[in-house]
């Protein structure tokens, strides 16, 4: 069902080809589609660009991802450029994750699995959960063992498994896929290649409404930023767009492998000590797609930007006064953006898009407690004061 | 800026006609507009549905709200129905109150006003909380005081002033009006008339998708219900749709004032005693729009319905197992279907459509503890069993 669309996985690290969309070359790189070329048509984000999926979308599995708004930030003006916010945190289960995770599962059905799996403690692992039941196939969700049991509930209830595991997290991810190919249980994991194929719908729906020249990205494994520009570069590829934005991967200092190599001049990333940021969603130490992430920077000449948890509360906080509350992980972008205008590394008048990943509500836990005012009804005239 | 349009307002309980749209009629009634009769064009809801609002959408105060997913429920085949569940947990914040509140902006920023308020513990607290930051407005957030801090972080983050108010929250709902009138605070509560307009579009949405023979629509103040209904309403006198649907109402047994009142004949309704509900979404005991909903479900031979908190939480988890997390209030439209077709009060074979009114991660506190499984990453092959 893949060689029917043309075009054939490879490995993103030495170029191996494969008939079949293995889910990472035998190198230990990530597995990636070709460039796919097609032409945009009308209609939600899926049929509009339906030359552009490895796998035809299973619409009885979809729960309504993608397709989000492109808002326009009041934030933008006081900072000098033209800013645009895509808004991920309107998904289904509230995040970016379900644009891959519908796709993924596109092509799990298909392929006639009957469990998937994978391995998150955050955005994934409700998404995941959420189409698995949806598509009614049994699920099994690896959480790491400190994730507290709040957070879980908003995966559990889905009525999947959900099961903690002790020992080092990032050879989980590896673990998982080994497993799951003997036991028949498809593992959408991090940076999946059907799921970062989901993601260049961000990269369609942004082109149909600008043409920016700055796009920030959060990023932890690099999923989201190897699908955000394999959409642009398609897009450029088929003569949608003259020129390709510049890329900005965004990570949080406490936990910055990818822009450490990048900064350092390594040729790999290297595991980062201990993840500490407030920003969880973007915290993997050893991130499976970094190597690939390093190679699109410096082919393309992109950027690689790292914020403080400071940096990232005050954009959370700014984004919040413009009416969006987002999670840390998703200021992050709009933290950089602000970082880079005052370095004067963007420059002034310039279009940029910032991709705000999920919703702050899955991280009340960071939020501050509030200042209430106290009042009573006789005396409510007195707090009209404005 | 409102009779431009050519519709005014007038009472909903004694008919009188307004010059300006004013937040209650003298006798005490729900102001509303007449009927708008126009033809549906292309593009998202506000622009389609553009002969129908009573005020011009302002975009620059939008969010992205409405143009939500209707999906195909897996449940309504085991029902024996023609189930589709209209998703709006992916609003702005989350709830379908972003559709009233951004209408009732679009008024407040051609008004005039400085400061919007809002009566409102819950989905109203954060949506006005967030679109009066997108336009820059002061605000004035009032809640009861047995809300609990964490609740709190969700509507003082976007920045506005929270106050908690001591005394009988009903009067509180009347007191504001009055306050906000004398100090050009503009609130935009429950049954607001704008507010009840923008609730039209979930109308206009669903009938570019499916011709409904039944909606269910989780009710407390009245104002969802009513935009439904005028949606509905406006639909058939524009010659858009042939027939009206049957609309239920739908009260949880703990809190169902309008639903009593509906059965025991009443003319008017009557204030709930102690309202014990898990929807705490749908517990208004002394529902503003009450009496207008009563008129409108005897004048078209439409239902209310009750339903248990275990009907409420049951209906809940059969969402979940199909990947759509909502709060228990939204869960109260399934529930009321189910109990209906047990009953057979609703025949096999029709087109039903249940609105899920706001996200799950809002009201965590109320899922059940997790059952979790725990591995070692040396046994995971244990856990593969499925």
């Amino acid at each position: 069902m893949i060689r029917e669309r043309g075009v054939r996985p490879r490995c993103a690290t030495c170029g191996r080809e494969y008939e079949e969309p293995v889910q990472r070359c035998e190198c230990g790189g990530p597995v990636e589609f070709g460039v796919f070329r097609g032409v945009p048509r009308g209609g939600d984000v899926w049929r509009g660009f339906r030359d552009f999926w490895p796998v035809e979308p299973d619409y009885r599995l979809s729960l309504g991802e993608g397709n989000t708004p492109l808002l326009r930030s009041v934030l933008g003006s006081r900072l000098g450029v033209e800013l645009y916010l895509k808004n991920e945190s309107v998904n289904p289960t509230w995040s970016f994750k379900d644009r891959g995770t519908f796709l993924a599962m596109s092509y799990v059905a298909r392929a006639g699995y009957r469990a998937v799996g994978t391995v998150s403690t955050g955005n994934m692992a409700v998404s995941v959960a959420a189409y698995a039941s949806r598509a009614g196939l049994a699920a099994k969700i690896f959480v790491s063992e400190n994730v507290n049991a709040e957070k879980l509930k908003a995966v559990s209830v889905y009525g999947v498994d959900v099961v903690r595991v002790r020992g080092d997290y990032g050879r989980l991810y590896f673990e998982s896929l080994k497993l799951g190919e003997r036991y028949g249980v498809y593992f959408i994991n991090s940076d999946n290649p059907f799921r970062v194929e989901g993601y260049k719908g961000i990269s369609f729906e942004i082109s149909r409404e600008v043409t920016p020249d700055y796009v920030l990205i959060p990023s932890s494994s690099g999923g989201l930023f190897r699908g955000v520009a394999k959409g642009f570069i398609e897009l450029k590829e088929s003569g949608i767009i003259d020129r390709l934005p510049t890329l900005v991967a965004v990570q949080a200092e406490g936990c910055s492998p990818i822009c450490r190599a990048f900064k350092e001049g390594w040729d790999r990333v290297k595991p980062f000590g201990s993840p500490k940021t407030v920003a969880k969603a973007i915290s993997n130490p050893n991130p499976p797609s970094g190597d690939a992430v390093l190679r699109l920077l410096r082919m393309f000449g992109w950027r690689c930007e790292t914020v403080s948890d400071e940096e990232i509360l005050e954009a959370q906080r700014e984004l919040a006064r413009e009416g969006l509350f987002v999670e840390p992980a998703s200021a992050a972008s709009v933290a950089a953006l602000m970082k880079m205008r005052k370095e004067g590394i963007i420059p002034e008048g310039v279009k940029a898009v910032a991709i705000l990943t999920g919703a702050g509500l899955k991280t009340l836990d960071q939020v501050p407690e509030p200042q209430i005012e106290d009042c009573s009804l006789e005396d409510l005239e007195k707090c009209f004061e404005i």
